[in-house]
């Protein structure tokens, strides 16, 4: 009898390939963009430069952000059938309506089907572009609006929140969504970048990969965090409340939301930058008690923290959100505008030097069998 | 330093997990669905047994069927929105214009979202119904023709075949279409159903899933097997010359279409009914020289066998389909209905006992380096 295989369930600890666009040291908690720390990044680069980066490979030189900045902005266009598609399923969650929209762009763009390593990159950035402006033509026509028009002084976060709101964003508003795009912007072999590199693997387009990535980014065990935070913040209600509240979870074995991450095991290094923004946020707007119950959850959290339950950087975003007034069911639609150019890059390093990613399961059902007929079951 | 960890790509002999489902021994040519030999099943089983078998786990008995069958005709039902959006999007390839349509329905049906097992069961019988709607109401529309409604006293497969073109099948067309689905219906961790698995690892719900299988099949080297074989078929011509194509690929290093899979290294045990059923179909029709064609290539091919290259499932497929006079872009589709029970089951596996799947890659890309503002770039 032979040895039975090695069950490497959730594919934990499994290296499916080599990437050269993000570094995670989970133990350190640390992460870089190919080679720059994330804090420098979140402090100092703008998300345009960030996705040159992912995707480009470099840091643009002013003339490059400058072409790269325009080809972004020349992708600001949705045809009008993508807009009928999101009136028509203008009802359901955002993320679906989303997933509809970008898969549809496949069936109505011409060169959507492009297998070239170059159509794909072109894919890739236009897809970039139009995400945030379906997310905000959806929001728009669901709250009684019109979609408007893009506005092309203004740059990517800001631009995404001009067209959401129909209003244009203060300075600090549109830097805020910028870091938080920059900070999700990519992470190693994630389920959504994973998915999307499986289905690239069967030689799949960037238009389908991208479906893939918002179909998986929609689980709650994915993209869902901030929401699901949030929602426990309105429950604690107050800061006092918070160390019951984690006593009780703990009590009956259910995770606190916001705590642990597969890969990391010190703290989440993207944790900080939200937190920053939560704690400013909530004092100019008169609002601190949603800082406080955070901050009292993560106190209450302590002991556990030698398991590896540390902060994570959804536990602060959903709070970010909040306080701009942005409604709970567009917190993963934002993930997926900041992790766009992630999926985009890992699609392409898929695609360069590609291989079918096909795994095994091992079979543990009834036996070989004799056929029974209807009449004799 | 430690040592290097192993990268395993294309996850090529990793097992993830374990599964009840289909058992495929690769090395002798065989393949179960729940202990059933797959000739057992392609000879005596209807389509709607099979999936009752895979997805409910046994063959049913005469009154399960009944069950299992009024459940799938009371699916037989599209909202009027996604026949707008199948309109909106019809000049698209098929495939694209069935994930949008499946994307849309997650949007569009209120139950579309359950997450405990019983709503995803529902869910995926339901769309197993609804997706071969789908691809007939699209291609009426795109030959000009209004869809037409469904026909209770037909099958699975005779209602699809009725719904494509609008006439009634004639008995032999409608049991080859069964035995296609019956053969496509499941094969443990293939390409489209791990990716759906990655899917539902995040949480997802079953319609989330089922639009990343289909972007997945959607690729060349998943789905389009079948597709790619007839237009080889074509390019050959006549058997005479199949000879020279085969070495003339292999002079190249090209690979021939149809021949070759990454876990069969004996003759793929679908394949043969799909033969018999070119030959047979062939002949009635006066068409011979279609199986002479794919007969000569198998001989040219014969001194690869030994490496693995066997004919595969796909090889004969194309042709049936061509010889009912089915457009090449939808032999994917029609592979998609097919395996709709398998991916529905492998779904639910997932949902049982769930862990995220996240494996790693390992980063080769450049050291730390410290941030360089964009003037001195």
């Amino acid at each position: 009898m032979t040895e039975a295989p090695k069950i490497n369930r959730g594919l934990m600890g499994v290296h499916f390939d080599r990437s050269a666009v993000s570094d995670i040291d989970g133990a350190a908690g640390r992460l870089y963009y190919r080679g720059y720390a994330i804090d420098d990044l979140a402090t100092n680069a703008t998300f345009e430069e960030v996705a040159h980066l992912l995707i480009m490979g470099e840091l643009p030189n002013a003339d490059e952000l400058a072409e790269f900045d325009a080809r972004l902005k020349a992708s600001r266009v949705l045809p009008d059938e993508v807009i009928d598609i999101v009136r028509a399923t203008s009802g359901g969650h955002p993320m679906n309506v989303l997933r509809t929209a970008v898969s549809a762009l496949a069936a109505l763009e011409s060169d959507a089907q492009a297998a070239s390593e170059e159509g794909m990159l072109e894919n890739g950035i236009r897809l970039t572009a139009q995400v945030p402006m379906i997310i905000a033509a959806h929001h728009a026509i669901r709250s009684g609006r019109e979609p408007v028009k893009p506005d092309p002084s203004l740059g990517h976060a800001g631009n995404w929140l001009w067209m959401l709101k129909g209003e244009t964003p203060s300075e600090d508003a549109a830097r805020l969504a910028d870091v938080d795009f920059i900070l999700h912007a990519e992470h190693g072999a994630n389920a959504s970048s994973f998915a999307a590199r499986v289905t690239v693997g069967t030689e799949a387009d960037m238009h389908g990969a991208i479906t893939t990535a918002l179909a998986t980014l929609a689980g709650p065990a994915h993209g869902g965090a901030a929401e699901d935070v949030m929602k426990m913040v309105e429950e604690i209600g107050t800061s006092e409340n918070a160390a019951e509240y984690v006593r009780q979870r703990r009590k009956n074995r259910e995770p606190v939301t916001g705590f642990g991450h597969r890969v990391y095991r010190a703290e989440d290094p993207r944790a900080r930058h939200m937190r920053d923004g939560v704690r400013k946020l909530g004092e100019e707007m008169g609002q601190p008690e949603w800082y406080e119950i955070l901050q009292a959850v993560v106190e209450a959290m302590k002991p556990y923290a030698r398991h590896g339950l540390n902060v994570n950087v959804d536990f602060y975003s959903g709070v970010v959100y909040q306080l701009h007034g942005i409604p709970m069911d567009l917190y993963v639609p934002i993930f997926a505008i900041g992790r766009m150019p992630g999926w985009v890059i890992q699609c392409l390093e898929q695609k360069r030097g590609n291989i079918l990613i096909r795994p095994l399961t091992l079979y543990n059902g009834p036996e070989p069998r004799d056929w029974v007929a209807l009449e004799d079951r």
